[in-house]
């Protein structure tokens, strides 16, 4: 059967991104023909926009569409505290918490020789450069806790702990609210091992 | 926090698709920001083209980009049978089988008085007028076996009888790879009513 070629291509357009099957791909198509025209203008819009005006910060390598992140930006956070996280989605889910008031430094990854990913492919240089230049007091080490995330946070904390900064890494332990009876070995193990007087 | 506008809009965007919730919306948006120029920019084109060109058929309203959809347009279709579906994606369903030869005709939705949907908002006219100027010899009604699907096909049946021209309806009985012990009890009762002999 010959195709209809521009839906086919907004079929095959959505079906490129992560997550989204050839099922999902066509609803999100029809979908978009259902829309009317200024939506799918501003849709559209939003696309290029968003790719063309959005880089990394030049403090804290977050994503911005100016010079800092907001969060950089903000007069109110305390700048002698980094959490270094893995990437935006981790600054994002921080600051859900709206209890932490430090800065963060986005790595964009993790070391992973497997894949080929050494120090000089995240942002390791931009943190030190970001050490030496500013009064930094404490570093934690948000990265997630897989063996890379691991690893990168003991590479890194070895380069900075000479600068005679202080450096942290997330408490392990059970999630609020699971149960423990599903929780893996090694969680339950780090919990008893970090476990505080009450 | 203040947020980084474009992101956010992209973000947002996303998010109003059907089945998108937040997170796979920061997912997509972050994928975005991690495609290359020419890769969005064909992404947002396929948006807006696919709004532009895509119209109905003048036949068989089904979507097409060109006066006649590549089904109305193929002389090799037996024109004389004409398939009548709820929307495009049943037309693509009925094509994967690769065996129905006729033509389609593409309601673009089903009568449902609770929604306020009656007869003059799907393509019901468009379809008898279609009967009355071609030789048509058989219409099958396919439409989803639904409440609301079933009264269509019905009211529609009792519109095409009276010109002569056969109308039959899709077989219900239990789908190929099922298990009967799920079956729901319609399902059998049809699948019973409807046995052949072997």
């Amino acid at each position: 059967m010959k195709k209809v070629v521009p839906l086919q291509n907004l079929i095959n357009q959505f079906e490129r991104l992560p997550g989204i099957g050839h099922k999902s791909a066509q609803r999100l198509a029809f979908h978009v023909l259902s829309m009317n025209e200024k939506e799918v203008q501003a849709f559209a819009d939003a696309l290029t926009e968003a790719h063309s005006k959005i880089h990394r910060c030049e403090k804290c390598c977050d994503l911005t569409d100016e010079q800092f992140c907001p969060i950089c930006d903000d007069p109110a956070r305390d700048s002698s505290t980094i959490c270094v996280v893995e990437d935006s989605r981790d600054v994002m889910a921080f600051e859900r918490t709206h209890e932490y008031n430090g800065v963060y430094h986005v790595l964009h990854g993790v070391i992973s020789p497997l894949n080929g990913v050494g120090p000089e492919d995240i942002t390791v240089k931009e943190l030190l450069a970001r050490l030496s230049d500013t009064n930094v007091k404490e570093v934690i080490m948000a990265t997630n806790p897989t063996a890379e995330g691991e690893a990168t946070a003991i590479f890194i904390a070895r380069l900075i702990k000479p600068m005679g900064i202080e450096v942290s890494r997330l408490a392990y332990g059970v999630p609020v609210g699971a149960d423990l009876e599903y929780a893996d070995e090694f969680t339950l193990l780090k919990a008893i091992e970090g476990r505080k007087k009450i």
